[in-house]
């Protein structure tokens, strides 16, 4: 614990002048003011995360967890547990789509196996950082101790300091799980207040009997957890999962190396929540890379206060709209760093 | 013109039974179902389009048109007329916004003076391909003649087979021409009927009196030339541009080789329109990039009946906003291509 302590206490406000600067120079370049909108926010947003009017194209990784989760016996996912340790092995041999899309992205691929309910053949592409076998069902007590919740988030925490140490300089997140957007959920109601029938969504696709039952499990499970929405710790432990923990801290230990975190979609927002319910200002490192189809991250976004770069009805996870955001961030470093002044141009500027 | 006819001639609708073979595929690989949302469309658009159900990642080029024009003269834009051919100088060199979007995206860019007011000093990066010194103010008659828009979409055509032929698989377009924010406007009025108040947008950054001016000089320039909304060819000439016709020419050329082209903003989707009353069957090869900030481009975009990859606030042209979805293009086709099965990589399916 004060391993986490001593992350969160690193974690510096963005720096606004550094972003002004950055917005002065981009308004020098060859273009009317302002008129690449959002790739514009961009480049002033990492300026000020990076600490430098000057950021370089970064070096990216995805660091995608997975783990199983104990309230999947409840069926409340299509899909059957085992699927959480197939596609990790898939991840491993590079066969999923987010592997597919971060070698487009040209980002490394970190997975991490949090706590799968059979461990898993040792294969070096997966790094073992095992919390326990799966969470416990949550509708029968707390999912995980506190113990192993900050033992969750401190994994996230170091390998995200270790990949900035080794020249990562923009970090993205995924999420593997069966049984997590359930979790997900719950955490959500929990942090933003809303009813559970408006957070649940239908997840990788169940019909209406499974939907209802996932509604009423995360009912269950907060009226029987209490979980303190003011403590994202005490939250994760009681409604949250092992991978959703340690993205979290991946989130902590990007923020407190200095580096912006792009966020996938519902399982990664809601484990953002908890992030910027653990230290508040990690919410300046944050870059919402997609609005799921999941229904209820709409409200994550608003909690977050961000807004998503693409919109593209994905509902995956694994990081694939992370991967694909990572190259609008890029993008606009590139127009920071590349683009001619209106000077260097010869080009007549209006000022407008 | 008979060169024009054949050209729409050779246009086919895009083959339906790729796309659903496509479908069938995406659907064997390791997630749930369309859980790639637009990515999955993307891919089975492209296979219809390519007429395979393997189409292989692309080549691609993006061909920016430059071109001035005669309602300059009325005061509608806040830079002077000149930058257009700075401008093309300046893609020349490589030091826009559009040449580093597209080496990021690993796109050629070809960039065509279609009749910028002064000749510009040859270099080689310029194709000229000058139509005229500018086209004529619209509000005093045409534009231009019917045989220079026939002249000016056969450019276009040309380019696009000519790049076809040496290999490009993905086209994207861009504008430059100070003052074509009225022209695109006053096309987009007469396409869809519009009254010219809702159509026309602040362009580059114009105040309030300017802004009137351009509404009053779309206006007149509607009711002096009285252009056919159902002959793309003649609203064109009338009150068009020469490089937003070429634009037009670089579809029907893409659409009949074969190939999709990702369209720009506000002034490309103008264009766009133009194709699709010159030939209807390309609407069906069109990807539209963004959702500019120009507020009659949501018209274009309705008309079209396109939804827009990506909505970042964009308003610069040149091709910007589809220099950026071809990264989205391409990553559907990596998808398609390499992405492993669930029988392949020995995962569990439910069939959600």
């Amino acid at each position: 614990m004060s391993k986490l302590v001593a992350t969160c206490s690193r974690i510096r406000e963005p720096n606004r002048r550094m972003a002004e600067e950055t917005q002065r120079f981009l308004d020098s370049k060859t273009k009317p003011r302002r008129s690449l909108g959002r790739l514009e926010d961009l480049a002033c947003q990492i300026s000020a995360i990076r600490g430098t009017s000057e950021p370089e194209p970064p070096r990216k990784a995805i660091v995608v967890m997975g783990a199983d989760h104990g309230v999947a016996e409840e069926g409340v996912s299509a899909y059957p547990q085992e699927v959480t340790g197939q596609m990790l092995l898939n991840f491993a041999r590079g066969g999923a789509a987010i592997n597919v899309l971060a070698r487009h992205a040209g980002a490394q691929v970190v997975v991490v196996d949090m706590g799968v309910k059979v461990p898993l053949p040792a294969v070096p592409e997966i790094r073992v950082h095992r919390i326990g076998p799966g969470t416990r069902n949550f509708t029968k007590g707390p999912a995980m101790t506190r113990e192993e919740v900050v033992a969750a988030v401190e994994v996230g925490t170091r390998i995200a300091e270790e990949l900035v140490r080794d020249g990562v300089s923009l970090l993205g997140i995924g999420d593997m799980g069966i049984g997590n957007t359930t979790a997900a959920s719950a955490l959500v109601a929990v942090f933003t207040g809303a009813p559970a029938e408006e957070v649940a969504g239908r997840g990788t696709g169940i019909d209406d009997v499974a939907f209802k039952r996932k509604v009423d499990v995360i009912r269950r499970g907060i009226a029987v957890n209490y979980p303190d929405p003011q403590d994202g710790l005490d939250a994760l432990a009681k409604v949250g999962g092992f991978e959703i923990a340690g993205l979290a801290g991946v989130i902590l230990g990007g923020a407190a190396s200095g580096v912006p975190i792009v966020v996938d979609g519902f399982i990664c927002g809601a484990a953002a929540l908890a992030a910027t319910r653990i230290a508040s200002l990690t919410a300046g490192y944050l870059i919402s890379s997609h609005r799921s189809v999941e229904v209820g991250h709409q409200l994550v976004l608003q909690a977050l206060g961000t807004k998503p770069l693409l919109d593209l009805d994905l509902r995956l996870g694994e990081g694939t709209g992370a991967a694909l955001a990572m190259n609008l961030v890029e993008a606009s470093l590139y127009i920071l760093r590349d683009m001619a002044t209106f000077t260097a141009a010869g080009v007549s500027d209006s000022g407008a």
